[in-house]
């Protein structure tokens, strides 16, 4: 074994030991934990600004894209972010220990499922620093061990990070193997990271969609992945025209860089005249590109025609593909055979053309006169997100501190034996 | 791409494609199904006898084991439980379309859960033919198409059993590609299964550690699996000696080769010397061979002494391993170490002590004063099951039909934008 892979062994081993610790830790002591690493972000904000401003430095000096440079930056509104996120979390209810459905069974056994946490979860992410305590805070108030691998870009600041979220810990009187940042550049730990089934029980990428393939393809763990979101809206022949405007305006302009943010927009023949007369001046307006299928290029001089490849296209910018449709089938099958089964609504006044989207349309949220930016966790009620999984297996859509959770079965007997 | 790979992906796009079919299908539809399937079987009988037969002299003419070739054989008893397995998977709810928790947000929009089709599973599984038609009935119930790849020793079992879930399926007017059998023998149809991330959500391997090990690290796919049960009795210092005696004599003893049977018995030292003396006559009686530590070997003359290799060893035979510890902490710490985290049970009349058992050890089943003989799909009012789950992702334990589904988000609106 060579020495780096040692070295991830070994945090490894002490990950699963703090584990135990936290399994059984009280729902007091964690929010403690979280309050005192709030407070400690508070204290050394001006510790945080300076270490992130040598990386900062470090990646003008090193040429690296404008964007990247965006959100590798901490501003006191960041800071302020984190630390509210951290004492939000302490607000929320604990999961761990719930026992969901416990009933008798005939043969006089009690039978339940009590939710506990994964155990250790390992985060890979790139730049944005703020994770280093979004995700430990979500990881520890689910009562797991968190192993936190950001972007050697970012060393600095989760360094910086990192320390305060260890002396929360400490302050509480927590393990502070519960959180641990790898701070060692070479990716070669990230392979064996996620080769270590023994002591870690899932994988969470955050980043790019290069990032994630990668490790998907690389784990031997199971992974809670966000891939990309090509979302769609269906703007339904029984749709109401202004209610449908209005949604397809904000799904794609109120954000252009978000995953939830729609990138094609279907219409129905009939009412396609009237929807696009409104809505090619607002996206106009808003400098928003429009490419379309022949119909409705025929409808909006300013389009141009869309290629096979803008309608599977994840924009992420200022430009929509545009699809004119002869049915509500024809969009549900476009919509599951093109879209990236993350994020897609309908508008529509017909309840059973609803009903029908609703229960057709494969993806993790399926909307209902709604703007596909709703998708999200804080919208969703979860309090807080680890991310966003387009996969079906075990958590599906926005992952709050359920998804970080498992049941396991549990029986009552007063003697009981099989027969 | 080779001819078996085109082969097994057309399986795979026809699969999905029934998919979409079956996730639109109603209940009773497929319970029409499900019970035709069931009349088929019992009118063929002749047919899968005779079919089964020649897979038997087939495999007593390639000398294979006997345990093999009673897996392996049909009976008319087998025969009775795959028609009332079809029928009791029809007479269970329905899970699909089951909405959970829709609630208003302060935005206004309702957020809730929407139980929905994985989609499409795979199912590897070796020898008993009987899995043709359970995995078949359970998939399609909660509206999934299944491809079901056995072993080629049963294979004309399997096909015989397929033909009749195939006219099942015609009879109720649903697709025939809804259960699809691969029936080329060449094991690297396998191989491109379990890579075909497009097609297939699931895979499902049933049947010894080796297989499922290797499907594991070969699929790309996730899986959900059943490793091995290495399953404890803790016998507390405050346990009920009698109820003690009667549980550890039923966890090891009511069967020897199933994965919920004890292999290994932890009794605290404050009791050892009265529970070992009841329960030593008991095993001896029975032939099961006794391996214990220093201090068992003390208390009953008939044991030999355990190897390291013992603690973490599913026996599936008379052959049982006892520790005596010191504390419930040391055999929580045993559990966790040296289990398999399938089944574990403590015998106690100490509250405290019952809560930190079930909190503390990690798991898919944690008992009670009760047998660890009890964890089963069919004991947890599952119904009917596709296996036990050993992973915590996903589904953890029994797995039934809520196992083979998935939750996606649904949101409400009413011409609702995100501001």
């Amino acid at each position: 074994m060579g020495e780096l892979q040692q070295y991830v062994q070994k945090i490894g081993r002490r990950a699963r030991e703090a584990s135990r610790f936290l399994a059984r830790t009280s729902t007091a002591k964690k929010d403690d934990a979280l309050r005192f690493m709030a407070s400690e972000i508070a204290k050394n904000e001006d510790v945080l600004l300076a270490a992130n401003a040598r990386d900062v430095a470090r990646a003008r000096q090193d040429n690296l894209e404008e964007a990247l440079i965006d959100r590798l930056s901490l501003t006191p509104i960041n800071i302020k972010g984190m630390i509210e996120g951290l004492e939000q979390i302490a607000d929320l209810p604990d999961p761990i220990g719930e026992i969901d459905g416990l009933h008798y069974r005939p043969t006089g056994i009690q039978v339940g499922r009590m939710r506990v946490p994964l155990g250790v979860i390992g985060i890979i992410y790139e730049s944005r620093p703020n994770v280093t305590a979004d995700a430990a805070g979500l990881c520890l108030k689910a009562g797991n061990s968190a192993i936190l691998r950001g972007g050697s870009e970012a060393i600095h600041s989760n360094q910086a990070i990192a320390a305060c979220v260890k002396e929360g810990l400490k302050r509480a009187g927590l393990p502070e193997d519960a959180v641990q940042v790898i701070d060692v550049v070479d990716r070669e730990v990230v392979s064996h990271l996620v080769k270590m089934t023994e002591f870690v029980d899932v994988i969470v990428p955050r980043g790019g969609k290069g990032l994630i393939e990668m490790i998907s393809r690389e784990s031997a763990i199971p992974v809670i992945k966000h891939l990309h979101g090509v979302c769609h809206v269906y703007i339904d022949a029984f749709a109401d025209i202004d209610k449908a405007v209005q949604i397809a305006d904000n799904a794609k302009t109120q954000r252009y860089g978000t995953c939830n943010t729609m990138e094609s927009l279907l219409v129905h023949t009939s009412v396609a005249g009237d929807v696009l007369k409104k809505l090619a001046p607002i996206y106009l307006a808003k400098q928003v590109e429009l490419r379309g299928d022949k119909r409705a290029c025929s409808l909006v001089p300013a389009m141009t025609q869309a290629s096979q490849e803008d309608w599977v296209t994840e924009y992420l910018a200022p430009i929509l593909s545009i699809k004119v449709v002869d049915s509500l089938d024809e969009a549900i099958d476009h919509i599951n055979a093109f879209g990236s089964h993350h994020t897609d609504a309908i508008v529509t006044d017909h309840f059973g053309h609803a009903q029908r989207f609703l229960t057709e349309v494969d993806s993790s949220s399926v909307m209902v006169n709604a703007s596909t930016r709703f998708a999200d966790g804080f919208e969703y009620g979860l309090g807080a997100e680890i991310g966003i999984s387009t996969d079906k297996i075990h958590a599906r859509g926005p992952v709050g501190l359920e998804g970080l959770t498992s049941q396991k079965y549990i029986v009552i007997g007063d003697g009981h034996i099989r027969g």
